[in-house]
Order: C-alpha cells, then sequence, then structure tokens
C-alpha cells in the first residue's frame, strides 16, 4: 500500500475504504461458512506457528497477502470459538456488531479513562454499567468498570475489599470459595499478595454449592486460629457445571461474620435476564461487587468483562491515585473517571462494543437466545439420561451439563480414561466441540451451550455424536 | 435492523456488510476532516452525557440512528486524541489500520490465552512480543505480554519482582523512581499491597533525571531502618518532560544491590528504532523489565501495551495458575500461553492490531514518523527560545519541551496563574491542545509531538497561537 519512498502510515481516503472492504469481504465469507467449519482444528499447530515466525520487516506486504495468510491459514487452524458447535469451556459466539464498535472506536481513537477527555463516550460507558446494575437489581447508586474479562473483574473486587476490611498489613487475611471456585479467584489472591494457603476452598454439595456449614466453620477455624476472615466469594454459575451457590443464605453470612461478598458471576450472571435465571441467581442483589462476562452471557468478543459494585466510593478507595499531568478529575459519581475506578489508566473504549448490540438489537433478542441456551441444555439431559449406561454428573442448573459413560467392572480411574477417550472421539468429528473436567475425581464430559450461534440443530449433532461414540467404544472395548 | 419477531442477534450477509460499510463511510470521512477540527471540543459535555442516559432498551433502534449519534454528537464532543494539533499530555493518534485489524479479531473472536486454542493466532502475538524484545535489546529468549496498557505493564513487572526478590511477607520491601515517574509506579504498588509510604521518590536532577547518589542513598537509609529495597524503576521518558534517567547507572545500582530493575519506556521506548532515541536510551538493554506502549510510539489505538521480561520464567512464577476446566499448557517457551504470564484469562486478540500495521508497512515509515517527531520537538524548542520572556523548563529528551512565560514582579504563584491562562488562551483556538504540569512548584506547559498526524505545518500553528496568546496577554495585563 505504501512505496518504499512514502514515509506517511497515514492511508489516503480510498486505500483505507479497500483495506476495510478487503477484510469485510473475509469476515462475512468466513461467517457464512461457520456452520460448515470444524469446531476445532488445531492439527499441525505447532508446525504454523513457527511458519509464522518473522523478524521485524523493514520493508511493508501487500494487505491483501496478510489478510489471506490471516484468514486462510491462520484463523481456521484453532477451537472454532465462534461457532455454532462450539459447545467447550465457556462459549460466547462473538457477535460481530461489537467488532464494528471496535472499528469505530479504534478508527476515532477517542480516551475514556477521564471523563472530562471524551464525556459522550465516558457517559455511554457508564449507561452500559448502571444497565448491568439494573439487570442483577442492585441499588441504583451502584457503579462499576468494564474490564477486558472475569479475571481483572475478580481481582479489582478482591482488592477493594482488602482495603475496606483489613488493615495494612493484610496478610493474615483469610478468602472463602467453594472447591468449584474458579482459580481465577485464587490467582486474584495471588496477585493481590495473600499466601495461597489463606484461600479456602470451601466443601460442596452434590450439586456442586458451596455448603453453608462447611463455610462458617472454615470462618470460626480461621478466627479461632487468629486469622482474619474477610472476602467471601459465591459462584453464580460455576465453570465446572454451571451451579449457583445459595447467593442468600452466603449474604446472611458475610453480613453476620462482616465480609465482603463477591459474587463471580462471569458466566452465569446475564442469565438473570430470563424468568428461571432470575430464580437460580436470587440473592445476587445482596452482593457487594458482581463480576459478570458480556463476552460470555451476552455473546461479545473476547475481552468484554465487567465488574460491579454496590459502593463506587470502595472501589475508588482501593485504586485512586493521579498525577500533576493528569486532567481534572469529576465531582459527580453520575460521571465517573474510569481510570479512578479500575488499574487501567489508557484503554480502550470498551462501553461501545456493549452499548453498540443492545442499542440496535434491544435486550429482546438477548433474553430470547438465553431461554433458548436454558432449553438447550434441559433437552441434551434428558436426552443424554435416555442413553443406556449414562450418569448425568450435573444437572444443569444454568446452560451447562455433565455427564459420564459407566460401564461395569472398570475402575474409577479406568471409568475416568474411558471417558478421556469418548470425548476425543466426539471431538474427531469436529460437529461440536466438548472439553472434560475433574469433579472430586471422576472424569466428566460437559456440554455448555451458551453461543448465540448454537441452536437445536446443532445440540441434535452434539447428541447423535455421543450416541455413537458411545455405540463405536463399546464395539472395540478391551 | 431486526424486527420484533425476530429473535436472532444474527445478522444476515447483507446486513452486516451494510453496517461495516455504514460505519466505514463514516469513519472515512472523520478521518479525512480531522485537520479541520477543533482540536479539543469539550463545552456542554456534561449536558450531553446526561442526555445520552437510557434506560436499559427492551427494543432496537436502528444502526444508522446510533451511528448518526455517534459520530455528530458523541465522538465530537472530546479531546480530539487522534487530530494533528492534539499535542497534550502523551499522544499517539490512533492508526486506523489497527482498527481493521479488531474488525477482524473482534469478529472471528479466538481465543489466545491459551496457545493450544489458536495455535496461529498466538504464535503472531508472540511474535510481536519478540520483535518489541529485539529492539531494545534484550536477549532472544526473553519474552512478555501485550497488555492493556502502561499501567498494567508496570504493575506485572512490580509482581513479578515481588515474587523474586521477597519472601512471603513482602511488606517492608522498598521501591525507588525518580520524583519525576508516572503515578502508575505508585498505583502498582497500591495494588500489589505495599504501603505507600515505602514507594520512594528520588530527588532529579536540572533535567529531570534521578539523582543516582540520592538513589544510593535512600537504599543504604532503608536498609539501615530494616527495610527490604527490591525494586527501582528507571525512566525512559517521563510523562511530565520526556527525561530519560541514566539507564547504565542504574543497571549497576539494581545489579549491586540485587533489586529488580524496571524501566518505565511506556512513553519513550519506541524511539530505540531511531539513532538518537537508541543513544538517549542506552542500558535500556540491561533492564530486567520494560514496559513500552504500541498506543503511543507505535501510534496505535487506545489499548495496547506491552511488558517485556528478560525472564519470562520470572513473569510465569508470579502470575501462573490454572484450573481442571483448562486445556493443555505448552512446554515449550517459544509458544507460551498468555494466560500464565499475564493477570488475564479472557481477553481479546491485541497481537493483530499491533501485527497487521506493522507487516503492512513495514517498520520504516515508523522509524520515519519517530525520527520526524524528535525534529519537531528540537524545532519547537528553538522556536520558543527565540520568543522574548519565554523559559525552557525542559529541553527536549526525547519529543516533549516545556516551557513557561516569565515576566519581571510576578510571583512564582503569579506566573503560574499567568501561565495558566496562556495555556487557556492557546487552547481556546482550538487549533492544538497543549496541557500543563508542575514542574518544581512550577507551572510549565508542555508540548508533546507524538502522533503520526503532526507535522511541521500544525507546529508551525502552534507556535502561532503560543506567541499570538503571550502578545495578547502583554496587551491585557495587570
Amino acid at each position: 500500500m505504501s512505496g518504499p519512498e512514502d514515509r506517511s502510515l497515514e492511508l489516503s481516503g480510498p486505500a483505507l475504504r479497500d483495506l476495510i472492504e478487503a477484510a469485510s469481504k473475509r469476515i462475512l465469507a468466513h461467517i457464512e461458512s461457520l456452520p460448515r467449519q470444524p469446531a476445532a482444528d488445531t492439527a499441525g499447530g505447532t508446525e504454523l506457528a513457527r511458519s509464522l515466525e518473522t523478524p521485524l520487516p523493514e520493508a511493508g506486504r501487500p494487505a491483501e497477502e496478510l489478510l489471506e495468510l490471516l484468514f486462510a491459514r491462520v484463523i481456521p487452524k484453532s477451537f472454532n470459538t465462534a461457532g455454532p458447535g462450539y459447545l467447550a469451556y465457556i462459549p460466547g459466539g462473538g457477535l460481530p456488531q461489537s467488532a464494528v464498535a471496535d472499528l469505530v472506536s479504534g478508527a476515532t481513537n477517542r480516551y475514556v479513562g477521564v471523563f472530562a477527555a471524551a464525556p459522550g463516550l465516558a457517559a455511554i460507558e457508564a449507561n452500559v454499567v448502571r444497565w448491568f446494575c439494573g439487570m442483577v437489581g442492585l441499588p441504583p447508586d451502584a457503579g462499576g468498570i468494564l474490564t477486558s474479562g472475569g479475571s481483572l473483574s475478580n481481582f479489582s473486587a478482591l482488592l477493594a475489599a482488602r482495603r475496606e476490611k483489613l488493615p495494612e498489613d493484610f496478610l493474615s487475611g483469610t478468602l472463602y470459595a467453594s472447591d468449584q471456585a474458579h482459580h481465577s479467584i485464587a490467582k486474584a489472591a495471588m496477585l493481590a499478595g495473600f499466601p495461597e494457603r489463606q484461600v479456602r476452598s470451601v466443601e460442596s454439595d452434590e450439586r456442586f454449592r458451596i455448603r453453608p456449614e462447611a463455610l462458617e466453620r472454615a470462618i470460626a477455624r480461621d478466627r479461632a486460629d487468629g486469622l482474619r476472615p474477610f472476602f467471601l466469594v459465591g459462584n453464580a454459575g460455576t465453570t465446572n457445571t454451571g451451579a449457583v451457590d445459595d447467593l442468600t443464605v452466603l449474604a446472611g453470612i458475610a453480613r453476620r461474620e462482616r465480609l465482603w461478598f463477591h459474587v463471580d458471576a462471569a458466566y452465569g450472571g446475564f442469565f438473570v435476564l430470563t424468568e428461571r435465571g432470575r430464580r437460580s441467581l436470587a440473592g445476587i442483589e445482596l452482593a457487594d461487587s458482581i463480576a459478570l462476562d458480556p463476552h460470555k452471557g451476552l455473546f461479545l468478543p473476547y475481552g468484554t468483562g465487567s465488574l460491579l459494585v454496590r459502593d463506587v466510593e470502595a472501589l475508588k478507595r482501593a485504586h485512586a491515585l493521579s498525577g500533576e499531568y493528569m486532567p481534572a478529575m469529576q465531582e459527580d459519581p453520575d460521571f465517573p473517571d474510569f481510570n479512578l475506578l479500575s488499574p487501567e489508566l489508557s484503554r480502550g473504549w470498551r462501553g461501545l462494543r456493549v452499548w453498540l448490540p443492545v442499542a440496535m438489537h434491544g435486550i429482546a433478542p438477548f433474553r430470547a437466545n438465553l431461554e433458548e441456551k436454558l432449553d438447550l441444555a434441559s433437552w441434551a439431559a434428558e436426552e443424554l439420561s435416555k442413553i443406556p449406561g449414562v450418569e448425568i454428573l450435573a444437572e444443569p442448573q444454568l446452560s451447562i451439563v455433565a455427564f459420564r459413560a459407566v460401564r461395569p467392572n472398570l475402575s474409577e480411574e479406568g471409568l475416568s480414561a474411558w471417558n478421556r477417550r469418548l470425548l476425543a472421539r466426539v471431538n474427531a468429528r469436529a460437529r461440536v466441540h466438548l472439553t472434560g473436567t475433574m469433579l472430586r475425581d471422576r472424569f466428566a464430559i460437559r456440554i455448555c451451550v451458551l453461543s448465540f450461534r448454537t441452536h437445536r440443530d446443532r445440540m441434535e449433532l452434539a447428541l447423535e455424536d455421543i450416541r455413537e461414540a458411545i455405540a463405536e467404544s463399546e464395539l472395540y472395548q478391551r
């Protein structure tokens, strides 16, 4: 696009239009072909990775050639996280409407970390945060930030709790979450400086929900040992099975014990938009802070998390610091300076990638999609339970079902090995991609339905592939 | 775009193409008009912000209407951080090529936090990190991560240092940086749990570079007091004046004192691409870790930082934690799992927004732009020094010059107030936007040249406006 003598990085209008069109053309073809693409294909990935290594180029290459490389070779060689068959980990999908929002925000490159620098943009982002606070039932003066994902949301919540609940020498603080909590909780504790042994992994019940009695015992034991309980995490949809802790009971314990009550709703939070989800998540409105990930339950592209807090000033006390060279900050809490509520100073305009798709479509189709995912997970659990020898290890509480195939005369170890092979067989067909996890020393196969692209037709393929993989493995049984 | 009965969030091919084109059309017009746009316009920003507040919408609105609102009302009401006249804070510009990269990465929505999930994408991002390591002269086995910006880079560097240099009870650790360091260093310490009083603000010299003798005295004093010095920050381009500490001397002190040596090169780092910059930044290659921000010196949109570390394993020890439900991680250090090196798990594919513009243009025009910015800052300093009554407070070490107007018979306080009014007068013309800072109790006006869109013509307007603002203020002098 630029000759060797051209030192300008500014593309001409036509050249920029051509670049956008060249990308757009490939994106449209890519999305159109998603249903026919394999659910995952990473064979030869390491060789591909090696072949892409180049020294820092002095001269450029045509954009067409680079886009061709990306779409023909690089992007297809991956877990197809955007496709309808992706039922692994926690899907999301990645609404391209948000990608268009990113095109706008990157090309206009405004700075939203300080309200005064871009009041309208900051207001749109603050509005998105208020929508989320309203969804989960936090009071009107609650607030928060958009983050890059659940890990940083959990981390900032922990920092606020550390600041509010512990003295300067905080190292005797103890944290509580169930043995099903996401590892980003323990990681947040590590980043915040707590010794790993002070993160309590509290026993969960047969439905993988924290046992409140076990929690209370752990707190009492720690107090007796001179430690300082200060942070309690409730799961609103675990990664393993979608289990939802009894949030109302946890809120009561937190209040009595004067703990900060954080709800990790990164996966499950947006189900509050549905009737069933609201019932499952009852008590979430009692939290001091809530992590929820629009790149999961709102189907947005990766890189869109949020942290909501009841007391915005607590978040601010844990994060606010400024310099002489900075612009004036706001006094009005309606218009927060995001940099004072977050570890980040400069960062992109995340608000638009949430606001644009919600404003374009309204929330109704998001809710309808979430209803559909709940239905699909129930349906899958029912169909799985009809397969002889299949044991449901976790009935869906939200949109995840976990199961395994059982067979007499196999040890627990043998069963786990067999189910790993079953999973590999299902995934080898590449119509769906599932993943496994360990549930109390038993290997479980999980189906997590969360993409806006996953509908009944794809779930039927999933069940077909599971049935056939089991049938085949009976044939080749040792 | 969707009727009330349509529950699908998937736009049809034509509808998505229309959406991209509608955004594209406005982006092209916006960029074309940048030279004529005001350098900043936030009058009525609070009213605009209030007017944008809406409840969560149940139904959608046409995308055309939303884009029109954004481009006609929201985006213009801001600091024009993308325009040629933006000489405030630390500019960058925001190459739209990166915005196109974001369109691609958002619309294809791959997950790069784990190598196995998208080997080619992760490899491209790792390659970008290696380019950066090569630029600053780190050894071939160095590595790092892309972050959302300098604040998180500084934070992760500090975590690595805390883990490597301090015991589990780290609260007696002390950190050292000059009194010119960016506040994100003190903020990183706060987030990492250190008491604020343990961040030493070491005196700087007449050129705003740390005084090594003062540093050594502070370290000795802290050791004598039973504290544990562990982290030394060298500035490679301060935000106030672009001052570059003597990095070679600092590296020597860090080695003798067994401190982690971190260089905050968020603003200045990419000047190593130029001959003059390489001389100024000599010693940067001795660092244990380096923060540098592609959204500054590579002109990319906000949200693109990086952290480079000599010993990748140290970064990993400070950040690695995983769960049963996660995919297999890599053994091969050539192909890192970014989630193990960073606080983030899910996040967007940042690598592409660096890789695409560099691969399209080669590094040559980036270098040429940086050379030009160095020239422009020198030129501005020379022109300023010709204005009677202007005092240069900081000659450019990179691309920042700081100055003030002086006048006899005014107290220091009076001078600061007068210079604030001068700055307001320059900015009111809105052909350029400058900012001020405090340099040792003196209010200074800064010019920071860093956008790929700022050239000699705009700098001449800056000088013209400064000259006229001074002349006018002489007329109306008290």
